[in-house]
């Protein structure tokens, strides 16, 4: 089983009446649900006005792949909270970010630049599948398309990424890096473009096949207990003789 | 000074009216007199029908920077030829690969995949700079514009570039990786999507500024003499006592 | 079940008594019967010498991942028969190479460069695992040892492995890139450095370790029926309205 | 002209009498010295125990590149002065860390991950060139030698870098990738591995030749004012017509 942590804001959906209409429950509930419908997942939510943003030590203890979803207020992450999360990508949890995630604190710890990009309001986006294959694209077409998104164009601050899985084509005349992965440590991070909440996203089947393929290859295999830098006072090559 | 070969077929413009009265003297007579104009560049140019398509050892030994253009007639290039061209960038030459040299013989051999890609006629292109720092992209705004050009398309079977410079964005929906770079032995490689012969590609200005830049970048600062397995008979450890 | 063809020259099994005993019926055979022992891989060998090398049409159509060793006999690897190989990998087959197979016609045609290095006769090795998270290092300790092994040394000219697994250390007083994974097209290609014929290195159980996870992590989900540059008459976004 | 500033924690050379003795004026002025003697290079230092570590922003505006060297007390440079040196790389300006920096707070917010690796005391290194057209490798043979240097090894934490230069091999027993470039932002980042403060390391004709071509090869064409996230009122696209 793949303990997975759906993590999101969950402020939108209570203060602006179309965004609850689409996500009446929250962001994290739609993701959970269809997660939850995998044989392979287990999974639970946390959100930011709960204590610790509910990611307590022992929820974090128990998350194999943390989703991460938000907006306008990742300023208030506490520090501690995503330092925690980072370290833990380091031993090996995998972490999925979602759209603006671009630049929420552990991602950006994580990836080490700005996420900074051009964006724009809402826009026909057409996702490309540019590796066909690899496990996150798998049972795709050659492109999945999403009829209302909010538009993220290039240049987009990040590193290389290890793999490049979606490239984004809007009407309006951007492109964008819409699927992204890295290796961090023992750990493996993904991000995925699409996902405003004002747009109904997360309940297209191509979207949800996407996300539940990205946190099973973002499962690890294991959980290192901690990273540091041991001294070693013989060196093996002399304890060999 | 960077000793430039610049390499085309040279068909297209003798059999089809419409290329000739965009290129009278052939697309390489087109792209040297624009590279010939910067006081670092030296060029030359070479063409299918020479005899060994003009690359003989006199020249390749002579060549810093190679660019390559074909379209319907790579099969026709000798392999010998293309082997000695391969050869020379793993030991330190420059090359760049001109659009339809996505399946030219020297390029493949070069970067090992396929080079497929879907493609379509005419139509607006739009070429955005992902990578802004990189020196092929200096003096450009966010990205660079070209009214008609055939439409290549993702997926693109090529090895994750060491760096991505553009990527192209086409009005008919499509997205595609247009600059990439790969280092190959001590020289580097470097592919660039625009350029069919049937559009004036080569005479816009900014299109003109980039395969510039790219000669520039590409230009090595030693070609070695030749790449060999040597044994060693004494370890240099060993030697050390 | 992955279907696994091992490809060896088995030539110095038959000429040198040394090897002969180390590998009775051929490295081919001692690699076979290990990979054998596990449930998820169906087996089959294929040599230099047998009709069409052992790799008919039939042969290749059934293989998931083909396993090469081959060391003073490359070039009489026909051009056809690595065009096919190569071709396979770019469809979706794994390839992994093993030790002098750094100059194989096949890898060699999907790395792209010269497989160029330096080498010296017997030393003790380590391989360092510089990736512990990798799927190929899984059930390693720090470091695989190995007690007499032929020596390869940087530079070795590769493209830049995609990820890079194990990094070798000889006492002697050189370092190899040992553990080497390349996407290209569809297909996993892995190097793995040791195991020169006079040594008995296929014998050591890290060693099988390692190839095992190799095969895994190289099989393919799918192998695609060919890769080709298809015309688009329609735009799929002109197609959309 | 590149401006270059070199940031020392100054301590050891105040406290310990062998490092005093080795470097009299503290590393930061060892290694100034010698790239003050290069034409193209304007030198200064900053150290920890001035105001602000000596990075007041009048001195960070002025540099092209910084050079870290800290060891010790990491800890004690104040959260505020490392983001705006990360900052700074992201917009432009190179950043080479030194040795200990490998868990130096502005690095680790560049790279994202640990720089966990495992030490032990004084011993022979080797530093293999295994990239020997890069720019940073220029002018060094096949390998550079230090005869007595603390020991890192490897599993080192870090990214895959873009570039790898170096690896070490130690008598003992180990390896390490002690030349490693990443690009972050539009700036570059060089980590290099040797320089413990009490060997005379940097005294070392091949060490300085490798810094000073860091610091050549990191020096931004250009710093841009800020990095942030446009919007975008109008489409490029629907702007065009």
């Amino acid at each position: 089983m793949i303990n997975v942590t759906v993590w999101n804001e969950f402020r939108h959906e209570k203060s602006d009446e179309n965004v609850k209409r689409i996500y009446p429950d929250g962001i994290h509930k739609c993701i959970a649900d269809f997660l939850g419908k995998d044989k392979e997942i287990n999974v639970r939510t946390a959100t930011l006005d709960e204590p610790m943003h509910g990611l307590t030590d022992e929820v974090l203890d128990n998350t194999d792949v943390i989703i991460w979803w938000g907006h306008a207020f990742h300023h208030e992450v506490s520090d501690e909270i995503a330092a925690k999360v980072h370290q833990r990508v380091l031993r090996g949890m995998g972490f999925i970010a979602l759209h603006s995630c671009h630049v929420a604190k552990p991602f950006i710890k994580l990836i080490g630049t700005s996420g900074a990009l051009r964006w724009r309001t809402d826009d026909f986006e057409r996702l490309w599948v540019v590796s066909p294959s690899h496990p996150i694209a798998e049972g795709l077409g050659d492109y999945v398309e999403i009829e209302d998104e909010e538009m993220y164009g290039e240049a987009y601050d990040i590193p290389t990424p290890d793999e490049l899985v979606f490239i984004s084509w809007f009407r309006g005349g951007e492109v964008f890096r819409s699927g992204c992965c890295w290796n961090r440590g023992r750990g493996k991070v993904f991000y995925f473009r699409p996902g405003h909440e004002s747009n109904p996203t997360y309940h297209v089947p191509d979207i949800q096949k996407i996300i539940t393929n990205a946190v099973k290859w973002a499962a690890p295999k294991q959980i290192i207990e901690k990273l540091d830098c041991p001294f070693i006072e013989i060196s093996p090559e002399a304890a060999r003789k």
